[in-house]
């Protein structure tokens, strides 16, 4: 990901996600139109980029990552100094709290998190006001761990509803460069990723940033896949979320995706309604592992990273 | 540590570290006289609780954990949210910047960084414009790291200065509990932990902090070690440091340390002169190894952890 990246001299790519689902009783989420989910998106102090439309779902792929509208929920994923509080803030003025199903806040823990405008803590807090719920954390606050604000409502998810998300830093710096000085050939880096092969039957959007990072949303009938990437060596870092059902091939998918970007550790988040997922990582260790319920799903959380083979050299910081 | 403990309602345990070593030509850094250190270490924002003196060495144990001043070096270790390089832009109202042989700025990743008044690379442009010299970051940004700003001035360092830093993450909970809420047996912790049968003759003064936390400084001639102890679950931790010649017992010195605190994650950092340390861990997994060599020192950096042996549950937190 990339707007804004000159100046400061980092671009934040791990990111905020809010989901939520509404009550079968509330209208449709997409029926609230267009404008209102870009009032929606700059009070996140996001912009939208494109825009792709199914049958199914709205997608908007924006300054800092995505927003997929279904008619019963919606995901919203926020890259950078984003304030994706703001952005439920402005939801709940167009949909009563009371119509919010279920709802889960997540936030990872932040490369700079001290030039971030809120911590989570802020955050988790301002939402409590707003809808009722518990916090907690996946992994050790020393660590790699994510955050997360949800509902305690009773719900019962859908069981054709699973998530899946891989997180990954520290990427191949071969890979990483590809990222880097804009388009390789421009439009097409699912294709040239070989991300378009793990996914057919996809419709894809694009955007190779400047001076560098690339975002891609994914549709195919109801389902999604999206990817950012922040190729810099400040921090790099790549993510990919989908609902694709991933269940019986975690292990496949979740390696097929991770051998594109060699990444030196990355984090597995699942929810899946009424089972737990299983995975297992072929040349990585388990550095954590963090299961729990919440809202009706069971979410898992693993922790990989390459052991060390010997000892590297520190970084250099530019000063 | 416990000052300040109950608002904001979290203590950053990990510390800030600065070590200079004067030139020959400089007369004696205990010279300065002790109204000239407290005002050294007022300006960090701390305060001295107590002194304990031997004919090498000053040791002020402080609100905000240890400084330890001998002719010609010393060290100041702080936690909280202390600002140190103001206390080393003080310390050079009293000592030429051309006096400064050698110095090293370190800063462990914060539990909070967000509550830091400073990010380490303010901090390091900040020393940069006092004393020219070179930053690096020992491990990764997404995990576990220790930042270092140091002088790149030719220094020799005499061999007989070795320095060990243990750091450990998520201490037992039986053994923290120890910790909290005021003495167990007053001032006779380091006794009841079994840390002084680990450094017999040792001279120590301690500190029991309410509502939580314990410090304690020793000298044994020129030999010093210390020891922070921040217990409270919102992010338990336990920094042990010395001078002590760890050479060819580096394994069973660190084992001993780690054994009574049981972390499930620590750090090690060594500087060794013309040496390479060599160290290993039983029951521990190394999560990142980095070696470098500055001012004349090797300095290496062992991240370990607990393995999981299953999944676990997530931490609930308070809002």
């Amino acid at each position: 990901m990339g707007v804004g990246m000159s100046t400061p001299s980092f671009f934040e790519g791990p990111e905020k996600k809010l989901e939520l689902v509404v009550t079968p009783e509330f209208g449709s989420l997409r029926g609230l139109g267009d404008p209102t989910w870009r009032r929606i998106i700059r009070a996140a102090g996001a912009q939208v980029l494109t825009t792709l439309q199914n049958e199914a779902c709205d997608a908007y792929l924006l300054s800092e990552s995505s927003l997929f509208v279904y008619d019963d929920w919606f995901v919203m994923i926020t890259c950078g100094q984003t304030t994706l509080v703001d952005a439920f803030e402005e939801f709940l003025r167009h949909v009563p709290a009371d119509s919010v199903a279920f709802m889960v806040y997540e936030r990872k823990n932040e490369h700079y998190p001290e030039h971030q405008p809120t911590t989570f803590y802020d955050d988790a807090r301002r939402l409590q006001s707003m809808v009722p719920g518990r916090a907690v954390r996946f992994g050790d606050e020393h660590g790699h761990y994510i955050q997360m604000f949800h509902t305690v409502r009773p719900f019962v998810p859908e069981t054709t509803d699973p998530t899946l998300e891989v997180l990954m830093h520290a990427i191949d710096r071969d890979v990483a460069r590809r990222f880097i000085g804009g388009p390789e050939g421009c439009g097409a880096m699912a294709s040239a990723l070989g991300v378009d092969s793990l996914f057919p039957g996809f419709t894809t959007s694009e955007h190779v940033f400047e001076p560098a990072g690339y975002s891609l949303n994914a549709l195919n009938g109801p389902e999604y896949y999206t990817i950012h990437v922040t190729p810099e060596s400040f921090g790099s870092y790549v993510s990919f979320e989908t609902n694709h059902d991933f269940r019986g091939k975690l292990t496949e998918l979740v390696s097929s995706i991770v051998e594109l970007f060699q990444p030196r550790a990355f984090d597995v988040l699942t929810f899946l309604p009424g089972e737990t997922a299983k995975f297992s990582a072929k040349g990585y260790l388990l550095g954590d592992h963090v299961v729990d319920e919440l809202g009706g799903y069971h979410v898992s959380y693993f922790q990989y990273f390459v052991p060390p083979d010997g000892p590297r050299r520190p970084s250099q910081l530019s000063l």
